[in-house]
């Protein structure tokens, strides 16, 4: 069994879809959460504008704080989406950059303003320029496994994205399935395709629930050879600039059915279960997860 | 691509549950929009003492009624639990008798008042005398993937029931996970070892989405070859005799899924969605269901 990572991306990609805007204080106590939860990563934030995500504009402070405090176990990582972000994450201390390109044109413009090929120009030519600085880096295929505007995204537009990263000497690569179109069998071809274009390639998934298949992909990610899961707490999030999107695959519930393998065994899940129901409290609701209301297998 | 068979179960399996009792009338329209969507067979009720789950009081009429009307294309299955069961399910036209025995001696003797291995010597005459008088039957192993009150079932003890239903010539087999302990490694490895038992065995699976992997295991059950899934309309359910259950897999998501590997074609998907939006609204609440709450995918 390969170990996992877990990329925790609830502090991003759930919240941004909120309206009500968390407290930078209450943000800091679940990042204290899910540090003492042992996951590998933890997304902050993203360098977006704040009149565009208004639950983003407290990303610089969080890192400053989180940068002045000192180093834990955990990466802290933030999304970055053109020159302007990498300027804000390497004044504030981000550990790990994370960029992408959607491959989808229409959902790329609603959600960068530019098209597929000049956000792939930019966005690669950030990504290189945080490496040059010794920053870790990773850059993703948005939309890679459908839109909610286009439907079917063919899978040699999101190949030739991964080709251009592999060019660029970017090889920690995620494909994202921002809307929830990925079934199984496209995650398997995807991911084995992506496997055969580089030894080297790191791959990370990152699937949304909309259409009740999150976690059979998460499952067919694994077998394809996936290591790096990107997940948020509760199964909260959907992407604003989307249409239909659902929340992300619950970390607690891939943690949970991870350690029935074997695998996530430093993850504490009893504090990504208490995290989950402080962050249901919070909003008031009951999230999509399973395991934080049932509670964990005992055996 | 085999084909494959959908077993509505939500009039059992999903209303039992369920603290309101929904009046005969209601049922035959839900029963009428099932069968207007051209599932194959749908689990009208259960005969168990009214007493016990009152929810299913009705199913002898809801039978008469059916059988006056005259056959459609599906067929109509009913629980039986015992020798009386059977009479009252000879009595009012069953086309399919469901009979089962728990793998989990707590929840046999909670769900039946009898242990596994009395259980199995009653169920196995019953079904055999339906056999003889010509009736289509089908068996279960209930808790066949962990129990909520037992935690680990051995699968030998599974394997052992599934044994004694093939020496009794009863080859029509289903796995239930009745708690919803199942994992995608465990479905497969336990399917996989009844295919090798006997090369005439059925397979059938059931889910419940308890711990979040009802899809990732109906996926799991296909790739072992599975071919007969038991669902309920909008993911409604949970047995009522068992520790933290959840719903079942819903109808309308595993089929809208079957459909992208060009299966259930002969299925109207818009008539399942309609009929899960008229059931969440019965009750007055969302159902877990996803695809009748987005809509399905247009391509």
């Amino acid at each position: 069994m390969k170990d996992i990572v877990i990329h925790e991306c609830g502090l991003r990609d759930g919240l941004q879809a909120e309206a009500r805007t968390v407290p930078t204080e209450t943000k800091l106590g679940w990042i204290g959460a899910l540090e003492s939860s042992g996951v590998d990563i933890i997304q902050v934030g993203s360098f977006v504008h704040p009149e565009k995500v208004p639950q983003m504009a407290d990303t610089d402070a969080l890192f400053r704080t989180l940068t002045e405090r000192g180093a834990g176990k955990a990466v802290f990582s933030g999304l970055v989406l053109n020159e302007k972000g990498l300027e804000r994450g390497l004044a504030c201390g981000v550990g790990m950059f994370c960029l992408g390109v959607s491959a989808s044109e229409t959902h790329s413009r609603k959600n960068t303003g530019m098209g597929t090929e000049e956000a792939q120009r930019r966005i690669i030519a950030t990504a290189k320029r945080a490496v040059e600085l010794g920053k870790r880096v990773q850059v993703s295929v948005q939309s890679a496994f459908g839109c909610g505007f286009e439907g079917r995204i063919p899978e040699e537009r999101v190949l030739s994205i991964v080709k251009a990263y592999l060019e660029a000497g970017l090889t920690n690569i995620s494909l994202a399935d921002t809307a929830g179109h990925a079934y199984p069998e496209q995650v398997r071809r995807l991911f084995g395709a992506l496997f055969e274009l580089s030894s080297d390639i790191q791959c990370t998934c990152h699937f949304h629930d909309t259409y009740g298949l999150g976690m059979a992909n998460v499952y067919a990610a694994l077998e394809a050879g996936v290591t790096t899961f990107e997940t948020a707490f509760g199964g909260l999030g959907g992407c604003p600039f989307t249409k239909v999107a659902a929340g992300n695959v619950p970390t607690e519930d891939v943690v949970h059915s991870l350690k029935r393998r074997g695998q996530c065994q430093g993850i504490d899940l009893g504090a990504l279960i208490g995290l989950a129901r402080d962050v249901s409290g919070h909003f008031g609701r009951e999230l999509p997860g399973r395991v934080y209301k049932t509670g964990p297998l005992s055996y």
